[in-house]
């Protein structure tokens, strides 16, 4: 998104009080023609996102001088298939969760501070445990692709993407590359009770990132009174020149449920666009070790450095008594699934 | 509206790396004081919309070179009387409407390509049944005005005038004005059961636009297992200098039940306004054939290209046991019922 | 809010015909830490808006000539500590407040003309009674400081700081500050039921504003069949150069049960901040007189025009059975409560 700002300029009248004034409008709007086959049933429709989230912000800095700036960020996803905005969460917890379709800052909602110390976020943000997810080391990160150990992770996600109440450090870059990002969630429940602590956190994240590798460790903990949640992954990609290529390791658990996954995934230019490729497997340590395999392969065509067309297949095959199934398609235990998307992104 | 665009312009810090980055930002407030009388309850207060439906947009077009562009839309609709949003629907199914007052992108959620060859939209989009309701045909399109033919329509008007999951195909213009517009609608239920194709549906229309002549023509169905909703529609206009007449018959049905309806309207300056006039009859084939007839009469006061004042009056008889009422009141049983509006409607 | 307006340039390409067109988009993100404290329970977290409403408006004006302009305001409020937005009411009663969390113009949506005769506004709008709580005579207005007079005011304060389906009018400045705000709103519920009238209401309000005196009287009433709500206060404020004061009266009712309630409280600069500070107490007629008296104290220290850091205690006792508690603390009857606010406030 980088790439795709669009900076609001300021009035020649409002020039003089305000010199800094600057307010960037930027977003995504994608659409997926999808198509989800599994045993039991399939399921063909308009997905939003196959390739990056549909979403808009509102964001800006101020220079407060003395190497200090002041900064802002709202970002708000929706579905460009039905225009519905996309539910936030008030506490962290399973329950907080509203599902309304109204438009919300369920991305991002922070104001914070930075200087040559780092910088400090108050608000709704992306929590420590996200990075490692993300298109960085997940070739594909949103749509079919997304790799299984983190769309099939453990029984509650609140908390591993995006976290409410949330306080936050991310240090300078040092020794070339190295940075770490400290974060505390509030539950906001009530003392003294025995939920009074669900949906109160804590995470940290560990970046290297220099011109051929990135790595990031993330550790975070969700506590509930029903078990706490506990996150950790280790990510890295490495750039040789013409591809690229990655792996994730994560290890999440909820109480006494625990849950191992990884991915390889590759990136290799072709053309005007880019081909991905991810193999990843997500197992469960509940009864007979459900587990899954997913294969997911694509092409990005870049029409431009803001548009592209991109198809993805991906293909699941479901053991233990598994049945992870694509695109909305169900599909019976030990059963496969495939999946498929072909669509449209541009950035705003 | 295309007649109060507001552009952000490019910061001098952005335009290097997005000479060609855009996004148009407008909308419409429009309110007005409404009172409905009928012969059971009336009923006074503030509306939104009398002249325009209250929104704001989010859109833009990048030149992809070649003459082909990339677009998006997002256009949502509000309530001036209230702030709340409106609900759209995920699935073009009577219970996929989400009653939510959020803001959601309900009226319009697109990206898509054109070229020589036409205009690809996906998204949350216009039914190709929606454009002989509008403004073009209908001298009210909106308010206490709007045609019966559209607004007592057939019960379920999802997927009569927006479609979620859409794929659109616009042809550019030939033989001097004609074009068609294509569109499939995805209700995205799983396949396999009785109503897997429940909210799916394709309609098509074809447009003649010249100097003095406009006209529409739409097809469309969507499947239900309780019945489809079939709509059909011609609409014509003809601006004979001084004035505008239109006319617009229409057939609809939704399983056994169908409902016929017309209009004739026109529309004459004067002074730096206009008049407009309307009467359109709407008759169901249900046990006594239920039909409504109405009068409605406006003056729209321009007070620049952006802003006017407007009033309504209309009058509607009800008979066969039809009772249809007019902003909010009710009436019994081929009991009449009156409505006014008087509001204002700026463009930004 | 006024000195951190981003005004949105005209395009080129778009100037020519849009030569008055102007969009401000303006805002505020304000995340504090906040901990209460009581005798039963105690609360830590993150809030919203301490020292000022989060929130963004897109508004504007063109200049129709003569004197004449029209002008609209669409303002959203949300907590930045979940991305959330807020409800907004669509009949100003109790039961007409939509508990949604998705953003709504729940904070201001009118459209409106002006001239030297004075301002009409339609639409949501800010009812005569906010102004006196608003931070011109309440040293706090948001967050944990803010008067009791208004937080723990009678049971339903719809209708008392915004309303909805409204018309408003107020008149130009005459004698050297005095001007006037008259207003009228609808309950829209249909006529001829016992309940006809519930959510109608009007107001008025008299302001002087000179360069060292400021003042506000309000009277309103919001009708309802089981009693109804009326609002009266008179505010001042007065700036003797190093410091400035303020005192707030107010007496409300809802049927038979009334409530009054004072604040006195003072500014003062120091620094590059500002010292506040305010004592307020509110006594309901219920049975026992429940009475709560307030003292809170803040420091706002300011980073630059549009960001700050500030920081607020506040601390209520109770007495005659009353059990205000600040900041989601839960307190017992006659028992005391604290409260503690630290944040950070941007305007954009």
């Amino acid at each position: 998104m980088k790439n795709s700002l669009i900076c609001l300029s300021v009035l020649g009248l409002c020039a003089a009080a305000h010199a800094q004034s600057s307010v960037t409008l930027s977003g995504t709007a994608d659409a997926t023609l999808t198509r989800g086959t599994g045993s039991l049933t399939s399921r063909s429709g308009l997905g939003s996102g196959g390739n990056s989230t549909s979403k808009f912000a509102l964001r800006g800095t101020e220079n407060l001088g003395g190497g200090l700036s002041a900064l802002f960020w709202l970002e708000s996803g929706f579905l460009i298939d039905s225009g519905s905005g996309q539910a936030t969460s008030a506490n962290n917890q399973p329950g907080g969760t509203t599902a309304v379709s109204g438009v919300t800052f369920n991305r991002r909602a922070i104001v914070g501070l930075a200087g040559p110390w780092g910088e400090v976020h108050l608000g709704r943000d992306w929590a420590p445990m996200y990075d490692a997810y993300t298109g960085r080391y997940d070739p594909f990160g949103v749509g079919v692709g997304i790799a299984l150990n983190y769309s099939a992770g453990i029984t509650s996600q609140n908390g591993a993407v995006r976290v409410s109440n949330a306080v936050g450090y991310t240090t300078p870059k040092v020794l070339g590359g190295l940075s770490a990002n400290l974060q505390h969630w509030a539950g906001e429940n009530p003392s003294g009770t025995a939920t009074g602590r669900d949906g109160t956190g804590h995470g940290m994240r560990l970046n290297y990132d220099s011109a051929a590798v990135s790595a990031a460790a993330h550790w975070g903990r969700t506590d509930y009174a029903a078990g706490d949640a506990v996150y950790r992954a280790l990510a890295a990609s490495y750039n040789f020149g013409p591809a690229k290529a990655s792996a994730i390791v994560n290890h999440d658990s909820q109480g006494v449920l625990a849950s191992k996954g990884w991915l390889v995934g590759g990136w290799m230019p072709l053309g005007a666009g880019e081909v991905k490729a991810s193999y990843s497997r997500h197992r469960s340590d509940a009864a007979g070790e459900p587990t899954a395999k997913k294969l997911a392969l694509g092409y990005v065509h870049n029409l431009s450095k803001r548009t592209a067309l991109y198809t993805t297949l991906a293909h699941v095959r479901n053991s233990g008594g598994a049945r992870q199934a694509l695109n909305g398609a169900t599909t019976g235990p030990n059963q496969s699934s495939r999946g498929f998307d072909l669509g449209i992104r541009h950035n705003f």
